[in-house]
């Protein structure tokens, strides 16, 4: 059978990737699928890089619509990135008949839907493995390895970056400014690293997961996204003391009236494999209602580890694109016309977020706060699971004797804890604004 | 499209997981299948404990090739076990056409080859995600997930039975005798726990990794087998000194002159994942030149976690039945005629296998003796990577003053081991039967 042909648009750190593990795993990539899987043309506004990556094994353009265009080819591979004309060109791709595999989490999380639409309409194939958790085969996971489930919730450590400045802030009991530079001068965080930091990239990749694991479109828009920016490292000594680790997470739980959508930092207890994951590693938690807890751990980012996963997509389509369109795993593991409107089963604002929390107060050391402050708790129905009490460690001339209050409540909907924050926040007696962080049991 | 027809063989735990699931996910599997899944008859031979579980869902036979003959069944599921009548009926289910879904790893690792070879004849999928690892999609991770990369090892907690008394004998300090018997009060270990404790179901599973990593036929009779029984609380406590814990491992490594394949416990250092992976759960490492280390967790057995990946092999099924072969995924995740020859790649002699030991010692308390253990070792070209030397425990009367000398190796041949392990036995000084158990750094 003639091999596969494709057409790379962009050889960067992934497209580098993809080129060298063809190269060295042909033989063994061709005893798997049965054909052989070429790269044919690169395209890249580098020509000289791409020429000096790819040598004679293939044609180098600058021009990706020339490789579209292409009537040989039969797979662009999109490794551009970004939402601008790699959206254009994917689209340009589909409508040329091609299939498509990209690791472009951010065009997919936020053009998703017209791009599912576009391929579906063409009947062509768009495979995104590498677009969440790197190597990790996370999409396959949940598009085929747990259709027999309900899945209840997904959790995941989807950005290295991220990981891997709060292994050091905890490692190094550095605050957060401090290890950023580190990670940039290491090469494990960007020049620019605001889609990391900011947790935009992790929603991007949780939203992904969302619309896989319930069936629903891809709405980015509707995600909740905290960052690790802000992150002190008294807090993380804290969680540590009462037997947690702090993650920025990706969820996507499913509640009765809808959908939460969320990345932000979050309390792990330290016993969960999840906690122990550390630097740039991935690791994604799934809950399906017959499965129970499942976890998938592996590289998130990277050349050669994302290539793998662009490669198994590539083994997937020399698979099936002979076979007919019902033979295929719909893009989000669901039948088209089987995704819920986005109204029957919405993304839920985060007031309605069902979590425990984790609470840093600076109060004045004096009697009657805590009871004050659990009061007011108690009032928006917000239990306590545990509180513990610390010397302040700076009081200022002048100032009344300071504390630290920590206190971890069960699980509570945001929107009271908003409310009670606001109400205590007010108090003379607190003297600092209130550090609250979001903590997940992962049970 | 016409719902998929199953007929069930075997109606016990796994069997009444999977009516369970798709009962009452039916809607949801709907949705990812693009059509139904239904359970049309289960034949066992207590068809008034089947018919308790299915009541007028589903017809009731006691005889398993009724469900054969039946034309309108599209997929023969074998939950039976064992070798015996379970061959004689998976091969008559494909004589006869119909697809086969299997949870049955002692069947697939002896008589594979003979199976996977008759459903390529009559054209009908064989699948067994359930056989390994229960509800972990580590079949389909390793046959599609991975597919970009040359396999380097497999590493795996893939039998609960045993993980759970491990953690116990970890966590309690007591003896393997001890817990089995807890173990098998608490049901996490069968009245005859043989299989189970003596390695030969986790080697089944390794058996099936191994085919799959590597592209080389099912080889049971090759595989080397040690179970935990003569596992000793001591050694878990020095282990755990050392930094190590340990773990009952499945392991298929590729080495340049063949594949290893081994099940034995395996000390393995704490700060792996798969170190903490506790109680009657499962996790498997593999390993790949792309991807680097993944990892795979979950629950190993049980009905609905079972059931869970029986299920996913059935929707994808119903997603490829229509489409040709060349679609499907072949069995072992390579094309059949791409299989290695078992003399090309051989499962090698346990003498080959490349690993680290722990030695535990129990030598007289007296000048010379570590040198010429040390002497021995180094003329094998064995070095050392730590020595331990602990008061002997217990010294009868009129013996000479004990002591217990643990050492850890570096990577050496198995061969070149058991040489010096039979020198430094015949030692007088050496005063019990020496203590060896291999060390993986899974790194």
């Amino acid at each position: 059978m003639k091999a596969l042909q494709l057409g790379l648009l962009g050889i960067g750190t992934v497209g580098s990737g993809t080129f060298a593990v063809l190269q060295r795993n042909q033989a063994e990539i061709v005893r798997r699928a049965g054909r052989g899987i070429v790269i044919k043309t690169v395209a890249d506004l580098d020509t000289a890089c791409a020429r000096a990556v790819v040598g004679d094994a293939a044609q180098v353009v600058a021009d990706a619509r020339a490789v579209i265009a292409d009537p040989e080819i039969d797979v662009v591979v999109e490794l551009i990135g970004g939402y601008g004309i790699a959206r254009a060109l994917v689209l340009e791709a589909i409508a040329a008949g091609k299939h498509v595999v990209t690791a472009n989490k951010a065009l997919l999380a936020v053009h998703g839907s017209e791009i599912f639409a576009a391929a579906r309409a063409k009947g062509v194939i768009v495979a995104f493995e590498a677009a969440v958790a790197g190597g990790i085969p996370i999409i396959k996971a949940l598009r085929e390895g747990l259709t027999a489930n309900q899945v209840q919730w997904v959790a995941g450590i989807i950005n290295g970056t991220t990981n891997f400045i709060l292994s050091e802030m905890r490692d190094k009991g550095l605050d957060f400014d401090v290890v950023l530079k580190e990670a940039q001068r290491l090469g494990y965080a960007e020049a620019d690293p605001t889609f990391d930091i900011e947790g935009v990239d992790a929603a991007h990749k949780a939203t992904l997961m969302s619309a896989i694991a319930f069936g629903v479109p891809v709405q980015f828009d509707k995600a909740h996204v905290e960052g690790i920016t802000r992150l002190a490292a008294a807090d993380i000594r804290y969680a540590e003391q009462l037997g947690y680790r702090i993650k920025l997470l990706g969820i996507a739980r499913r509640q009765a009236e809808g959908i939460e959508l969320r990345v932000h930092p979050t309390l792990v207890p330290t016993k969960r494999l999840i906690a122990n994951v550390e630097g740039a590693m991935n690791a994604v938690m799934v809950q399906g209602d017959a499965v129970g807890t499942t976890l998938y751990y592996g590289k998130g980012a990277g050349s050669e580890p994302t290539a793998s996963a662009v490669i198994a997509d590539l083994v997937d389509i020399a698979r099936l694109s002979g076979a007919g369109e019902g033979a295929r795993v719909p893009a989000l593991g669901f039948q088209p016309e089987a995704l819920a409107q986005a109204d029957a089963l919405p993304i839920l604002p985060i007031e309605q977020v069902l979590t425990s929390f984790y609470l840093r107060l600076r109060v004045a050391d004096e009697a009657g706060v805590l009871a004050r402050l659990t009061g007011i708790l108690a009032e928006r129905g917000i239990s306590l699971d545990a509180v513990l009490q610390r010397p302040g460690d700076e009081v200022a001339a002048g100032q009344p004797a300071a504390t630290d209050l920590i206190m971890l409540t069960h699980i509570t909907r945001e929107g009271a804890m908003r409310a009670a924050l606001a109400e205590m926040q007010a108090l003379p007696s607190v003297l600092a604004p209130i550090v609250s962080l979001r903590k997940e049991d992962l049970a």
